[in-house]
């Protein structure tokens, strides 16, 4: 089902959604047990909830896609994963709230080292600190000059990481990358796709070549490196679409940013598990939906570390009593993927999810995990249909037809 | 898959179909043990017949949508239940087998009481008898004049409802209703959506005026409340699509209006489940395909009546013998939607279903009810392509490709 069909079904009332996603929560059996990293953790109180939930497994984008962030995450939203694509450049501009504009063209930067023949000896500069890099990008952005009709910006990200924006008419996203994905060889020069890109490519390979002048005298990073080209893109709100104003509670810019695009207001970050649940006391009674991203089962996921995800997964086992006193009309457990700690790295496989509120009908799992939500009730489905079943616990969605 | 994809692998043979349909089957937990209707209730025939079936779980429109009866049916039947859009209007003059022609534009009519100031005190003017309904359907019929190129017809349904269709070139159903939904409102002007429906806009309109001229003198149904506006629209037959030629036993107008759009035959009504399987018994040499359809599981759901609508359950599974000494070929038993008690309407919960055939791989299903088929073979599927499973069980679907 084309998940944009429940939007002319959407009526408005008070009721409350929480969407708790541990990102990459789903595993693989590890260790002496044979268990996922899920299913060998102590979670009493999710096990608890279980017996009164409706349980099962979520595919984020399709049958064997392994999904980056961003599709996993607009897919859990009820945007289908394949058709709302976003750009590695939009997607840094919204996590650090640059103020965009229609006519902006942006691009995620590597600071990086390259050698007397200019081939690239570090993608990331040593990963120098946040400092140099504030003061590099104050220096480009004083000194760039790429005529009167456009402009530029460039904004620091952490360690190496930095944003690039370009404001002018007709500029296009139809480009190559600068970044070669590899040392030992020279930038590449940006090329354009299709003949309307042109312009675009020829102003970023002069910004190019004026940023490699105006570094030349840095012992590190003295050279940039450019990726992901995206236009400024418009995506209809979760307000525009369900009526629901939302708050997004995450630590880390790119969820952020996920969730502005989305126009979710966005909570500032609180450095920890027990902060996120306190923001979400805080702010409960101000918001109809709220998104609370906990980051570190998949850091941990992807550090190939089983027993410090089973850790975070039991952390935040421990706060989902404080969740379930503020009693929410629909309450979601579950990730925008997997990343087993076995493959360190995103994978494919479904994702375990729960649903409790007071209209769903349970099912026999009596334990959350993966191979027990395989006899739930909501069976395995597309990731992007989870949105209107919420909704429709919410009372949210009237019927269809006569 | 789309459900018109087996219309081109149809063959016919002279096997039997029998889709005995408990409208809002599905359920939810009520009540002291934790039971669904279905659930709970005493189906001995039924759980012997699971034991030899294959189970599951149908979606009727998609994840978190609760159908009308239009569009629940119309997936029933395998026609893509959102493509399949049927108004209100068409469905009224199907249920009063009302001779349609291919000019004609229908809509809802229910007879109303306003005040002096023409606000509308009763929606249902009081809910007057099916005989005065029908005086005041003759009057208007003979005092309404729409010029030389409109004809005007008007048939009474049960008590304050009934329909108006009017024939003439060019009408269009792009229209806002009169009918304000509620009471302390005056009727509302009706309005063109788009430019090509001024015409018909107006001529309702007219309409509208002379009507309450016509009825100033009642005392009750002193005005009339119009919406579901709907041209006539032709569908393909269960016979053009699947060789199937088809007895509908309902004994309501708005299933058997459905079961005509769909070229089915149409039994009269019998007053009785019993009477229905009796008819079905009568029928049986006669078609290929019966749709049976038992609307008390859902009245009761509706009137919140747990405890009803199991005894109505277990009315049906009563029967079940009786069907099964026909030795149809398929015998699928489901809902074509869910109507828990507990909610006191119809619901986006999946219907459970079973498929009994020689041709079906039995799974561990022991029991008919919602939990137990969340294991069933089938799985969770969209309603809309049970029909190509009961056709491939029926050995009427040929081999697709080489």
């Amino acid at each position: 089902m084309n998940p944009e069909f429940i939007d002319s079904l959407v009526t408005k009332n008070t009721t409350k959604i929480v969407f708790l996603i541990m990102d990459g929560l789903g595993g693989l059996p590890s260790g002496k047990n044979g268990l996922t990293e899920l299913e060998a953790a102590r979670t009493p109180n999710l096990d608890v909830l279980t017996e009164r939930s409706v349980c099962g497994l979520l595919d984020p984008v399709g049958y064997g896609i392994t999904p980056g962030s961003g599709p996993a995450h607009f897919s859990l939203f009820g945007y289908d994963p394949i058709r709302t694509t976003v750009g590695r450049g939009l997607l840094s501009a919204a996590g650090i709230n640059f103020p965009m504009s229609e006519r902006d063209l942006f691009m995620r930067v590597n600071l990086a080292t390259i050698d007397a023949n200019g081939i690239v000896v570090d993608r990331r500069a040593g990963r120098i600190g946040t400092d140099l890099n504030r003061k590099i990008c104050v220096k480009l952005q004083t000194e760039i000059d790429l005529g009167a009709d456009v402009e530029f910006f460039m904004e620091p990200e952490k360690e190496h990481r930095a944003l690039i924006a370009l404001r002018s008419d007709s500029l296009s996203d139809n480009l190559t990358d600068s970044d070669p994905e590899a040392t030992g060889k020279k930038p590449l020069v940006v090329k354009a796709s299709d003949p309307s890109a042109q312009k675009s490519a020829d102003i970023i390979n002069t910004l190019l070549e004026q940023a490699k002048i105006i570094l030349s005298g840095e012992e590190k990073a003295n050279m940039i490196l450019l990726r992901g080209f995206a236009r400024y893109r418009k995506f209809k709100s979760l307000y525009t679409r369900y009526g629901l104003s939302s708050l997004a509670i995450a630590e880390y810019p790119m969820y952020q940013g996920i969730a502005r695009l989305l126009g979710m207001d966005v909570n500032p970050p609180t450095g920890s598990i027990e902060g996120e649940i306190t923001s979400l006391k805080e702010n409960y009674s101000k918001y109809d939906f709220f998104f609370i991203h906990i980051k570190p089962t998949d850091s941990r996921g992807e550090d190939g570390d089983y027993e410090s995800k089973l850790k975070v997964i039991e952390e935040v086992d421990s706060h989902i009593p404080s969740v379930l006193k503020l009693n929410p009309d629909v309450l979601v457990v579950t990730g925008d993927h997997s990343t087993p700690a076995a493959l360190a790295s995103h994978s494919w496989h479904p994702v375990p999810v729960l649903l409790a509120a007071r209209t769903c009908r349970p099912d026999r799992v009596k334990r959350f995990g993966e191979r027990d939500c395989i006899m739930g009730g909501i069976s395995r489905i597309p990731m992007m249909n989870l949105m209107g079943l919420a909704l429709a616990h919410a009372g949210r969605l009237s019927k269809f037809g006569a």
